[in-house]
């Protein structure tokens, strides 16, 4: 299920939805909150981690999903439109809940507009990240990668300060994860919250977020 | 305390700030994500209620916050920059709690850019909304409200399918609520989510939510 308002500039989609299935269903002008890659588990994966390369605030582009909760309680929590959504809304605590509060079932994330689009890659670690920002930033190995879209000359602005080399097409980077995406030492991605590695290690989870998710 | 960050696009006040001191904070062509209207609670009050006036999805509009739960801990939520944002976020649901979570101390919302903006009110009633919806919309007994900023062009678009008469400055509706903003049927103000009424009615709780607010 992958389905794309324009006029509302939302996406909803089933969880299992490949994070590329999405990019090639968009209107032209219209961009997800996620880079032009596949990871492991599409869009479900995606928001269960928290998000990927983003270097502004994943959890807010996620306005409503249904998940099954450990106890096995399907739950819907947000909405698209301001009609649906009533308070008492347990969409962001899913967001970068790393399975904890369970299985997403389905998905909406905010779309965005913009007239120009780049992707280019240069030798380059985080450490030293530009000075402009693009809205996507990650280090695969000792490339830096940046994706951007927005006003054609701020398009042009954010990457010139980056430099690099146009990127075509997209990337998929699923083989590197047999295990599953996780966090960890040794892992081939990074971004500016994480390093991504093989397997499915989660960050620490504090001791409140548990007494949550056991109330699900 | 009320912090503007023109390049974060974003705003961080203590949850007493009144509405239309942020407003008047501002820089121009950035705007909020609420109307210029003051209402009880300043900020925290408005988080607490889940938004007023919002076409869109206020929840969303909130990076971030602080808030004492009834257990008396201080819970930090959220963020305003992507560093700080590691997942197992508690933000969304306090939007919208109605003080079930507990209160506010401080909250951090994303500011959105335009050159353009309007306030009409006409006579009218949310029974028929606007097909072109503005981003703020309310009704105030016979008359309707609508606010929007983006740009020029389009604010003129939304205002002339909205029709009504320019409405200059902002509206203080604090004393309507002398015992406070809550849900009600005889309340003077609408908006798409609710009749707000005088007094501290909360919509009803979901007893999965309650479980939630008792392991905070």
């Amino acid at each position: 299920m992958l389905e794309i308002s324009a006029d509302d500039q939302v996406c909803t989609a089933s969880a299992e939805t490949p994070l590329l299935d999405i990019w090639a269903a968009l209107p032209i002008g219209l961009y997800p909150p996620f880079p032009p890659v596949e990871l492991p588990g599409g869009l479900g994966g995606l928001v269960t981690r928290g998000g990927f390369a983003q270097t502004f605030f994943f959890g807010a582009e996620v306005l409503g999903l249904s998940f099954r909760a450990p106890s096995g309680r399907l739950i819907r929590a947000g909405g698209r439109v301001v009609k649906n959504v009533q308070g008492y809304d347990l969409t962001r605590p899913f967001v970068g809940s790393f399975g904890l509060l369970g299985e997403a079932q389905q998905v909406t994330v905010r779309l965005r507009p913009g007239l120009g689009y780049a992707h280019h890659a240069r030798p380059g670690t985080l450490d030293q990240p530009p000075e402009a920002l693009p809205r996507f930033l990650w280090q695969d190995g000792s490339m830096l990668h940046a994706v951007h879209f927005g006003h054609v000359r701020e398009v042009e602005r954010v990457m010139a300060a980056f430099g690099g080399e146009p990127v075509d097409g997209s990337l998929d980077y699923r083989a590197a994860f047999p295990a599953g995406m996780g966090v960890g030492e040794h892992g081939p991605l990074w971004d500016l919250r994480y390093r991504w590695a093989d397997g499915r290690e989660a960050p620490e989870v504090p001791a409140l977020f548990r007494k949550v998710a056991a109330a699900l």
